[in-house]
């Protein structure tokens, strides 16, 4: 059976968009991507900054509120309809929660055949493209390096520490039926 | 019953996208928006000038290939899904089709609770605003400004020549239920 | 004469940049534009939110450091330097403090002919489209629509409360020899 | 004498801005940074596709045309005066005519102490990270890769090929007094 999804996870400034655009490029099908940034750019401003919505700390620390859960809820929903109507769509998120954040994910995917790929990268490279991106917290990338991986079960693990996107994105690739 | 769904449709640089962020700061609740732009950043970066895809003139005319609508037909489905899921959602779009766009959308919408708002800003007032943005093809807003109406039924109508973004907002925030 | 620089004065979201854009559009020569926010854009990313830089505070308000005020004063000298190397150059900039802030610019521009133009917009209009624009802290064009104006002397004024950037352009264009 | 200027070179997705942010994250001083493609913005919208402007060809070939070559030369003009002004200030170019780029740039630099440095990677490796990023003209990073080098003489050189932005922007800033 065809892969319908590719859910991709790690943490901030890991690489997962540069290997989100490469899988585009290499794979022969036209595929949609969406992702935890576009879900935050689909919500209210006013959500960017307030204990409904995502808080970002000094230190880069995430916290969401419970409007954010259930508005980011609907849209996984939303996502895995997609996929269930025909197009192949690629998703990147950050498992904040692990195991648990795959846990919810599984719940909306129900019979899709879902391709979960992990991306690592080390700690301190990733605080070091942090601060290349100069838009970033500093602090976000090196406290979530981890802990996303957390119980999270994969298909397929690609470490963009050594490793460029594109290369990423064919291993990735080679997985997809 | 509360509108779940506000489908904004209007020529490009009618100043839809200002609408929708006033929308999502005067509704009282936090509501989801998408639209055709942020659809064409989900795709590959390969349609965005192809057959197959999203090709835009030199005088700044749109066509959609195959793929395009394929890809366009599953979003709207995924769309109408995150609004049945519980997210209230704001989709602004631009209907090509005029009166057959909208007989699309209404296909996936089935049951849903939607609120139609019509924005107008006549042609030569929107191709000046093309001149200020900088960065659309010239003709666009000129070769868009009547035929996405064509046949369109609205809740709601507002004109962006003479009124303020978020003065059209709240004429259609009064509308919402 | 020919004039070598414009320099345009106006609030946070009082509508400067689109008229920029429609100057560069509607100018038969290619004009180069700069502006406070491509100021901010060449700093370094940990100046945007510090004493010796640009702070921003919750109600809008702007202050300016001792290393801000050092690098804008370089800056302005470099900007001088290209319309008199031959460049023809718009600059927009937001005049904090008034009649001083015009004043800090002439001792730089020496001989050079300038033609000086404000940008007016009503506070309570460009509140408004602050929140169109969804990115910026709300506030801030209130605060800043008089005090940038205040005892400033213009070759050309022009008011996008109810005129098209587009039509403002052409006003002060036709004063540009 | 202080470092004035520090110039680098490279060709297109060599990892030149994510040098110059981290060049400005850990040099000491505030510096100013200023580049090609912030040149580019500052240019009329037409300039960007036309003949006396910036051409970008199907395969990423680049040619500019005789406004942009009179745009540039004040431009350089006035980021060297910028630095005699007392600002530190970081250039990034990328040098399509190699050792005559260099030394247009000399004409121009006069007694300011200058660090030039060369940023290099596999063309290969460049034509990836085009591909990853998703908004470039593919071919554009295999053309320069290694013409942009041509008879350049650099203080220091760094290669992104194996090397994070980060390790390489501390290469340089060593060099800096």
């Amino acid at each position: 059976m065809a892969t319908q999804m590719i859910i991709i996870n790690g943490g901030s400034s890991s690489g997962k968009s540069g290997i989100v655009r490469c899988l585009q490029a290499v794979l022969p099908d036209p595929w949609l991507a969406f992702g935890v940034d576009s879900l935050v750019d689909a919500m209210p401003a006013r959500m960017r900054a307030s204990d409904e919505g995502l808080e970002i700390g000094a230190d880069g620390g995430v916290s969401v509120g419970a409007d954010f859960m259930a508005l980011q809820a609907a849209w996984m929903r939303g996502v895995a309809a997609m996929a269930r109507a025909g197009a192949r769509v690629i998703v990147d998120d950050v498992f904040l929660g692990g195991a648990s954040s795959q846990r919810r994910w599984r719940k909306v995917l129900g019979e899709l055949d879902v391709l979960w790929a992990g991306v690592r990268c080390e700690a301190a490279v990733a605080a070091g493209r942090e601060v290349a991106r100069g838009d970033r917290v500093q602090g976000m990338a090196a406290s979530q390096a981890d802990v996303v991986h957390d119980g999270v079960v994969y298909g397929v693990e690609v470490d963009t520490t050594h490793t460029e996107s594109l290369v990423c994105a064919r291993t990735i690739a080679a997985r997809v039926s």
